[in-house]
């Protein structure tokens, strides 16, 4: 019986396993000092520009977290929508581990949007107050929405223009770029983004993100911190070897095109019903909709929907979701 | 061609994939709230006694800073030798992460000793110093000895009449239980240990630890630190399920002899050498040895053997070294 | 010229320099093992109640922080309106120093309201996002106005009956209390508060805060605290001296009288001028009102009125304004 | 009756107490915007040199820690001796609220010595220890010893050399320049230190003292720093003007003449006591003396002399005591 209470209860895709099985020769280096390691290095170059710099760690919350780290001095503050995943879903990590304020605004359909980085006061000389630092923008949002590469290119823009950097909690990065048409690239590099959070977990990788700085010397002894903050794998490659099929025989598209189409899928489904409202787009694997109690009720225990807000539920799809999963609801 | 550079060069017991493999079927609770992970908190709790929690990790690192965390307030201070993992290999986590401060201690064969318990000032009327708090001890030890029974049963008797508790860093506590031949809760649970970082991934797992408290109550909420502390695995399973063979099957056992009785050998080679002085006993899977230039070159290039301090050298031999291994240096 | 930007423009009430002065005798045992201090602790208790601890501490910011610190741990998360000092203006350090996210609202005049508690989500099975633990309300608020007896017993039950503990900032307590015509401890420990920041700094102390519990063990070992958080004076006599004549012979309330005398006095100047909108009501010793640009010009170069917010300006009084000092701004 | 406990017994220097009567004149601006505080900057570059930037703070565990703070990243490193007060009687306050570790080395007659600093391992390629970045000297040392200007020279130079950089924890500065008979500019600046913890108030003022980075560029945003650290005084000008006759009046010379003559008048009388072995050159104003049992227990309750270390005790002199206070120890 599939879930579609989050794509974290997906397993593992099964190419994936098979790199791991093959990054298990033997003896190698380790801290990332190994060959498999270095290949997956080079595979993000290819992917996110020659500039960038990947470090692999084991969860969203500690990639989200350390590109704060890294980005930002204590005193600097990060812009995020009330709804991040690290405003409300990281358990205070980024406050607890790098000690930085998160300033949260109400998001429009799930995005964050250019009046609230245009209002930010930003004083330099008044030390009472934090000082804005990191834009981070999640994509796809909480929301299931999307940012156009017109709006990402307009976030930048504008965060640049007033002194900041900009992140990318790109957990769902990959049904993002799927909906947008682009490749990983594009909707990162392309549009002036500083730093990604690159998910894998939730798009079929065993407990493997990646946190890639796109542009050089935006965070100088990385390695320092990664290390302090307890996310050095010593044995590297297997986490890194994921990366290998997931970028190189593009498995991120392959996977996030069947969460998507099945999340469209069962959008329509859905919408056919009485009584049951659909309030955002659906645009990368996640539905959002508001049902009747006795629906409701029937979804939590089916489907295993999350009860969001009130009548509000969510339902998201997986690499592994098929139509006859989705029709087993109804 | 392997390693002796560190255990953390050796890859994956094909056991512990297997169980990978086998925890892989569709869709699961996420979190820990899965079939496979509370098979492993049952185990653990048959291992170590029915009073103890188990908390899944993805470092040695954490483990033993997050035991901190749990274990201690901030201006509580941790007693460990000053060759002690997390006093000098951890680039300063247990500080950074939880506050706290370590002092730190000159051991004798690597163990931390009765009179510096003893000495220490602990005075909850003076705030100007830290409060002694928690001991801890590696077993085995970062030299490669191993405290005896009795040694423990002596330290955490004098910590816990000073008012203190015990951490274990065993991130070889599968090699130290061998060479006392007695199971992983005589060492612990059985000899008044209250917390252990139970390693894995040294001993053929996939970046998998184990925090384990073995007492009730001892860290209320730790749950929250765990999640706030970026270590909280979505896909639990993959963690969880890696302790099943290694604990069912004693997987432990039978890789940590493999890696004692390989260091004996190699200790044997060593030993009849000329100029090359064997300064610590062999208990575990470590072989220290002074080297003279020449064998110190050879050494570090077909055995990867690790300069530990100017001649000193350390060897580690892993559960799948053979005795064909340890001969193709010499 | 008086100052209407902030009351830190003040200077010390000459009382309380006779007070240091008085203190200045010979050699002292140091860190409040002193009779001065002994004597002050005395008069808290009989001022806060017989089960008040007090510790004395150097800004309204580290009173702040450290009951926080005090009074939390790190995954627990302090409830504020937005606009309350250690929201917006202690540049972060509640998330620096104690690690805790604070969850700010929307304030109603200044206030935090009931729904705001009853709302929260306070689940303690539920690891991903931070405890609601610390309601901290601001006496008299940032805006002015002051809760009355009835809405701060209201509030404090229920933060009490959600498992919460409350805060009150009162860098500005005694303009409340002389605002509701009351005894400190009336609009404290008598209606529920836990823990307060008393001020003294504002209404004409020399850099004199003091940080009260006013139930007994709710912060255990906070003389550790206080001294890792850099706040323990060694002469502690000097801030501690300070508080006698303030408690004593009541100088809390002598000026703070003049203080909010002179703010109902300038508020009904500024009513009587064409086009000034004052929007809330005057409770204690801040005035703020909504100026038309030549005037607000004037007024900030004369009175060094603060730009709160576009043409929304601050006006604050001291315990030494007096009703020339209004006079000569018009 | 006088106290040979700690500088931090005596009370507040008369002058100083009417520097900051003149201070309290009216109102001024806060936070460092005043006059005040305007001149004793221009004071601190005539004294320090005219690229010093000085910070006011509370306390000498604030300079230290905020020192540490502003030179450091968390995964560096500050080196020290044991006995350093930041080691040992600051609560962990480095390591709570910098989050650096320190590493600590048995001093030499209280002194840090060139090998130390000559075998730091300093690897920037090694994540897994943190990076020695910051030399601390205490001067006068917690052993009331003095560094030579040819040391310090020395220290600075070597670590200069090293990539590292150098504090100077000048809690009694002025007792050391006293008995190097030079200027605070000559012991500081002029020797290669890059920073110093100017101390005041065991000199005779009242919880004042100074952070001053001795070179530019050292701590961009240090004011963010400081109010993120709880130590930004509103009513600053009551810390400056402290330093106004401090400086100018050169009373802290006035001051530690009088208390480094006391202690070596002091040292005098005790060694011509039987039994009384005297370990340590008296060089600023503490006298440390071995004291057999019946003596001890008179000077404890006499001279409020301070336990050191079993039949070790420390006696310090301060800036009001005489002759007379002396003598009637005996």
């Amino acid at each position: 019986m599939k879930s579609f209470g989050s794509d974290n209860h997906s397993g593992v895709h099964p190419t994936v396993l098979t790199a791991i099985q093959e990054a298990n020769t033997g003896h190698q280096p380790a801290y990332g000092a190994d060959a498999v390691t270095e290949a997956a290095r080079k595979l993000f170059r290819q992917t996110f520009g020659p500039d960038c710099e990947v470090f692999f760690v084991f969860t969203g919350t500690a990639a989200n977290t350390l590109a704060i780290r890294g980005l930002c001095r204590p005193y600097e503050a990060v812009v995020a929508t009330s709804c991040a995943h690290l405003n409300e879903d990281e358990c205070g990590a980024p406050e607890y581990i790098s000690g930085n304020k998160i300033l949260s605004f109400p998001p429009v359909q799930g995005k964050l949007t250019l009046d609230v980085i245009e209002r930010l006061r930003i004083n330099p000389n008044d030390p009472h107050r934090v000082l804005p630092r990191l834009v981070s923008l999640t994509q796809a949002t909480e929301l299931g929405t999307v940012y156009s590469l017109n709006e990402l290119r307009a976030l930048t823009d504008l965060a640049h223009k007033r002194g900041m950097l900009v992140h990318m909690d790109g957990a769902r990065l990959a049904n993002a770029a799927v909906y947008l048409n682009c490749d990983l690239s594009d909707v990162t590099t392309a549009v002036g983004v500083d730093a990604v959070s690159f998910g894998g977990t939730k798009n079929g990788l065993l407990c493997a993100e990646a946190l890639v700085f796109l542009k050089p010397d935006l965070a100088p002894s990385f390695a320092f911190i990664r290390k302090q903050s307890m996310q050095l794998a010593s044995k590297m490659r297997y986490l890194s070897c994921q990366f290998l099929p997931y970028l190189q025989d593009q498995l991120w598209k392959k996977n996030a095109t069947q969460a998507n189409t099945m999340a469209l899928y069962l959008r329509q489904r859905l919408s056919q019903l009485q009584d049951c409202e659909i309030p955002y787009p659906t645009q990368a694997n996640e539905v959002f909709a508001i049902l009747p109690t006795t629906l409701a009720k029937h979804m939590q225990e089916k489907a295993r929907a999350y009860a969001w807000d009130g009548p509000l539920h969510r339902f998201v799809t997986s690499f592994d979701t098929t139509k006859a999963d989705v029709d087993a609801l109804f």
